[in-house]
């Protein structure tokens, strides 16, 4: 081999995840760590392994099953048990649910643009969401056989990549029917970059909950108090005088399946998009052109609990510069606000977008 | 480039299905054209893209959505119309459903097993189904524009392969909620194996009718024949006096997900399948080993319309050899016979199997 070619090989940038980024499906958040997907690269409900969003907080692990375990202990068991990969398919019933998944940074640099300030972390535009098919076991039959005390509290998956994520939820989050430890992903198994062996999935929680790289689960009795809840992802700032406050569930928010900006062209046409509530359910969704009247979108099927719907409606476009504004509702009442009070991290940005739109003469 | 390189090149046969068919995933039905899904390959609920069956009745076509039009026209629609690629992305409502496709020959080759018997057509084991989600258009929506006559009949999709694969439907069947001209799988667009730029699922129906690569739809007030109901999948043979039967639904079967035969170890572990019954609902699942008593299966979420069920039992295997049975049962009281008679295209096998099983020592 020729010393260019070498030299050639060198040169080349170690990636930090595994799976291909081709800027046709994904967004590079510019950490080398974070991919978003592109809104309008959705063709169909679910979001294919392919195009799903990437949200590490250090390089792929790549881990061998044959040698993996989980351990789950902590003064919240009776007994630390000890799972091996085969275990977890062998020994426990397997659940499939649909749900979506969204980093609580999503829409980050929207956040930064709309108070003309920026933000550190990852520069999220509308791509940290995604829906998938999860296949695993129910988190309940795993810790059943440790024997949970009476005095359990918290229950904290902890991942084996680099800096060892990790992230407490309450004990009645981690019984709950959809929260499971994830094996399967869209029917295949579970990819590098999205937690082999084993991840859990939190339903309707922030992302950051859903660690990755499972390799141990601590069952405390008292509450547990990490960087991931304490320092990161929490609300913090002068709007929040008694923060930091952990951020669990995701409030309602919406995009349009279109870039940003959209070139369209002047001909009759369906615009459609996304809705997410978290734990909660989309109840409707409004959309309106250029501050006009607010007008009900049409929900597309499926519904599914704690996993996004989608929205369409027709428009007739006029050459020019438009506006598209959505606004959804979940079913608590809540309907995305114009304006979010700023916080110093970045999270949660939900307001009504304006999604700027050319139509061709 | 040297001779020897060039030889090796023409020396492939050309491939008449684009993805790659790696032998751990599919299973070679013989004809060049046809490969199944190994059922042991399926850890999640969905079939993924990779492995999902394919059942062509000719190569591939590559076609350009570009240049691909779809034509509505017969004489049971008023005006004929034709669509572009962009006018059924851009002009309708989308919905996303998941349904599962079975091949009518799904099982032959266990079919000429059970009667010593050998059939012609594709040499299907187990692996002639699969599901996914499927997104597009509502055919209803596609038709509404031409204007169906009061005494339209029958709908018929015809696809744009080299033979050009038709099946008639009665016009209620493409009106439902869930007969679908599909531009996307699994949120990707369609795949050349699987119908790109636009094929039909028609859900709970044999394969045949989900026809792929759709370029002319046929709404006809009279009856349509056409080989694929008058020759090719009906039921036909000294059993079918009466016959030829057109296939239409499928009746309830099971499978394991295990190979066939399968090899366990001499532990406790999960046993997993899934039932599928067509048009149906899938109501129960029973098992028995070695002809013992038939115990209940538990069911697996999810549980969707037209859609397999996944079922586990746990099972403290001894050592030598054994035999799984499984017998679904549908909601309107059907249960899997213990033989089925006769067919001369081995059609629709769906008795209770007898799954061979060897626990190591």
């Amino acid at each position: 081999m020729s010393s260019d070619l070498e030299g050639t090989a060198t040169a080349v940038t170690e990636r930090k995840v595994v799976k291909p980024t081709p800027a046709e499906l994904m967004e590079d958040a510019g950490t080398g760590l974070d991919y978003g997907v592109r809104p309008d690269r959705m063709p169909g409900y679910l979001t294919p392994i392919d195009r799903f969003f990437i949200r590490s907080h250090a390089p792929t692990p790549r881990l061998d099953a044959a040698t993996w375990s989980l351990r789950i202990e902590g003064d919240g068991v009776r007994e630390p048990v000890t799972y091996t990969y085969a275990d977890l398919w062998n020994r426990f019933p397997l659940a499939s649910t649909v749900r979506t998944i969204e980093c609580a940074g999503n829409r980050r640099v929207l956040f930064g643009q709309a108070y003309g300030r920026t933000f550190g972390g990852t520069q999220w535009g509308r791509g940290a969401i995604g829906t998938a098919e999860w296949t695993g076991v129910r988190l309940r039959d795993l810790l059943e056989p440790a024997g949970v005390t009476p005095g359990a509290r918290e229950v904290m998956p902890e991942g084996l990549d680099r800096i060892r994520a990790r992230r407490p939820m309450p004990l009645a989050k981690a019984l709950a029917d959809d929260t499971l430890l994830v094996l399967a992903m869209n029917g295949e198994t579970l990819p590098p970059d999205h937690g082999y062996p084993a991840r859990v999935v939190v339903s309707g929680w922030l992302g950051a909950a859903s660690i990755k790289w499972v390799g141990r689960i601590e069952v405390s009795e008292r509450p547990l108090r990490v960087p991931w809840n304490t320092e990161d992802y929490v609300l913090i700032g002068r709007d929040y005088p008694d923060g930091p406050i952990p951020i669990t569930g995701i409030p309602v928010a919406s995009m349009v399946e279109l870039p940003w900006p959209a070139r369209l062209r002047p001909e009759p046409q369906v615009i459609r998009g996304r809705a997410f509530a978290g734990e909660n359910a989309v109840s409707s969704v409004e959309y309106r052109i250029d501050e006009g009247p607010w007008r009900a979108a049409s929900p597309a099927s499926p519904q599914l609990p704690a996993a996004w719907v989608r929205w369409q409606f027709t428009w007739v476009p006029r050459p020019g510069d438009h506006v598209i504004q959505v606004r959804a509702t979940d079913d608590q009442g809540r309907t995305q606000p114009d304006t979010v009070p700023w916080n110093d991290l970045g999270y949660l940005y939900h307001p009504v977008l304006s999604h700027p739109v050319r139509v061709e003469a």
